[in-house]
């Protein structure tokens, strides 16, 4: 959908202002650096993951200011001819380095760098952080609610409360990267090609005279996809009883009930044994009822007798923490062709930025494929892989600790290339698979709900330095 | 956007199953009534703001299948030839009902009523709720928000926070309504003509050797808009002092600070102060910093010297509770040409729904313009506004209470006959004024952001007595 439509404008107005600005101001053409990371982890989470870059790219090959754009700009009366003539001649010009999608991030990580023309690095920040802000939240908080359903599958059910129609499209998409099975939107299954089903709703069940007329009508029309929601009246008194009668009479090759109300655990244990003693082990049941990672863990917990889940509103909005905190931030300025790093100061430590530009390693245990620690350098440096290389805790620099036998990976990838895409997107189901597997090198007491350890984001010892110096600088003004 | 892109696939898959099960057993042409309603109002508030119906009719006059979406369907394997030769020639023919956009709305009542053959009326539900919930949710924040800055302009600007595309824009529409000045983002200004309002990031005033220099810079590029961000640094020992040496300086028309960090009671206090002390009274304040109706609310009775309030990440998203739940529910279904009314029983009394073909009334004090009560009553019913008339609590029926004097005004208006739109859907600004009117006429009891006293939303006798037959009915069974 980034492609259909021009997007350009969506972007806060004052980075067309400042765009403005720095042509005037002659440094329109002047070399940035800028990062996009995040402060915390949404529900107190140990890592997030990253998602949205296909659509970053989408965007990004798409710049494009229409006519009827400049000629809204030219109304306003705040821009030069010349400012409008070069965004009618728009050629995206920027280098881009982001961390691919599916990939276990932390905070203060640069998961995206962008280096070109001041105007133009500045000018898409909005978009940046609206795509990846969006999809990273929604594929961190899949993540948490697959992980409590401890392998049964999860469903993408939360369309109808989704935030428009990129939060359900876009939504559904992050999801699935984050680990769910497939998706109750049909345009997000068309479109990417995520497994769906179809169900009913209770208007199904009441537009027939009773539950055992409808079920059966359905399992005739769908006799291998036969998921029936018993929940319309009564549960366990109509419901389970007509779904079985069904079942047993029309023999679908594939059985479930659906319980969309009340309690779980009790609900889901009783039809158990209701379907069991008819001979129907078979029989699938699907739980769906403002469902997230805690109360999954705690039905579960309970015993409940639960096939798969489809969960809705609590997934599709991240209701617990509805907002990935991504900012997007000046890290130095080319002059005269060399790098000039900034900083932005804050009384808060946490709020203070990291200068320059940067590149991000992941180590590896060699042994047992387990990530260590992901360390943050000056572009340029190398970590030595087959010697002792000693880290340390920006915020406690006594902390420190000697690591060996690792690997070190560069986690970014160039995805823009002086204005050119570089970067073979990965299909949807790769990147999947990926996060699956980059979230199983994490240590498990990282993937707690609560209180979960704090994953190792170090500073090379050059870039602790210069970001110290600059700090002492500013505090000598 | 929802004219340039086909989302007539955008909507759960089991709409499509069920459609194609109606066909399939010859109900697919039964003549269907459906209601949208809610439940709760979001943050525990008095009222809803309806907001959504010009995308919903955007929506519901470009349905169309693709050819890739019928093979699509094709390829499922659960879909007759039939069904899908009806969907190829697929057309809308159904009757839509609708509060318009910028009304008071309350649990319970049917702010939408779709009447038409069932395939067609259940296969809409996904996007009525999708568009409804989402722009209902961001209007309601909305008017929250602007109602506790008392007056000050109150800017959207979440779209770096927002899910996704579409709620940046529809995000930004609703928020106009709810009652917003304007909006950072440009798209939304340009395709709404909404006011925006350029200032600066802190990377403008980073790009610059100091902040006199970035500020002076930025005045002379804009003399007539000249809002100076004071926070990089530290707001009251740099900020402030060099945005009142640029603006004596310079002298801009319209000059203003904005303050983005830090606390916002001591440091608008402080700095007006400074500003008032240069002869700068003219100069206004601008707050940016994870506002929402609670902490404006606060910041002014602690005596804020604020001008105008930039809110982002927590109107957008409407993070204390980012999900409007509202359903879509059978209510009706024609039978021989008689109306069969249908209803959903729980063992949750609130989740009961009011069967039938209904209308919905709201009373008007003729004296002073308020809001007295809604009545929901069945299509048909005349409310004798001449005479007494006795309404009662469905909850509670021994709570009753006359009410005279007032004029009863039909809530809602047709928005689809036969398929067409029938209604011309007013401008944003005319729904604008039309809340800012209608929020008016509800007693200040109900504009409580905690335990607002609950408005009256009370049923006729004849659709009261109806429901309770029903509900014995299915009791007896």
């Amino acid at each position: 959908m980034f492609r259909e439509q021009n997007l350009t404008m969506l972007t806060d107005f004052y980075e067309i202002t400042m765009a403005n600005g720095y042509l005037e101001s002659g440094l329109g053409d002047k070399t940035a650096y800028f990062d996009m990371f995040f402060r915390r982890v949404p529900d107190g989470g140990g890592f997030a993951i990253m998602a949205g870059i296909q659509q970053v790219c989408d965007y990004l090959e798409s710049l494009k200011f229409t006519d009827r754009d400049i000629e809204y700009l030219r109304e306003k009366k705040l821009f030069s001819e010349q400012f409008l003539e070069y965004l009618r001649n728009f050629e995206f010009k920027c280098d881009v380095w982001a961390v691919p999608e599916g990939t276990p991030i932390f905070p203060h990580e640069p998961i995206i760098t962008v280096r070109g023309p001041v105007m133009q690095a500045q000018f898409i920040e909005t978009m940046l952080l609206l795509i990846v802000n969006h999809q990273s939240l929604v594929a961190t908080k899949a993540n948490r609610i697959v992980r409590a359903a401890q392998g049964r599958p999860v469903m993408e059910f939360g369309t109808r409360r989704a935030h428009g129609i990129a939060s359900a499209l876009h939504g559904a998409r992050a999801a699935y990267i984050g680990g769910c099975a497939g998706t109750a939107c049909a345009k997000a299954a068309e479109d990417y090609g995520f497994p769906t089903m179809g169900t009913m709703a209770h208007s199904w069940v009441q537009m027939f005279s009773d539950e055992y007329e409808a079920f059966k009508k359905y399992a005739e029309i769908y006799p291998d996809n036969c998921t029936l929601l018993v929940d319309t009246f009564n549960v366990l008194k109509s419901g389970v009883p007509a779904a079985i009668k069904v079942f047993k009479e029309m023999k679908p090759s594939h059985m479930a009930i659906r319980i969309d109300s009340g309690d779980i655990t009790y609900l889901t244990q009783e039809s158990r044994k209701m379907l069991d003693d008819a001979g129907l082990q078979d029989c699938q049941i699907t739980i769906s009822n403002s469902l997230d990672e805690y109360i999954i863990r705690e039905v579960l917990i309970e015993g409940a007798k639960v096939d798969a889940f489809g969960v809705g509103e609590r997934l599709i909005t991240a209701k617990s923490e509805p907002v990935f905190g991504g900012v997007y931030k000046l890290a130095g300025l080319e002059v005269d062709g060399e790098i000039i790093p900034k900083i932005k100061i804050s009384e808060n430590v946490e709020k203070i930025t990291n200068p320059g530009f940067k590149t991000l390693y992941r180590l590896y245990d060699k042994e047992n494929g387990k990530a260590l620690a992901d360390i943050i350098t000056l572009d340029g440096e190398v970590i030595p892989e087959d010697d002792e290389y000693e880290i340390f805790d920006p915020r406690a620099i006594w902390k420190k600790k000697k690591v060996k036998n690792f690997t070190a990976k560069n986690l970014r990838v160039q995805i823009f290339k002086e204005g050119k895409l570089v970067y073979d997107n990965p299909t949807v189901d790769e990147i999947k698979e990926y996060c699956k597997e980059q979230v199983n090198t994490l240590w498990p007491q990282m993937l707690r709900f609560e209180n979960p350890q704090t994953y190792y984001v170090d500073l090379s010892k050059d870039l602790y330095d210069m970001k110290q110096r600059l700090i002492n600088e500013h505090h000598e003004d």
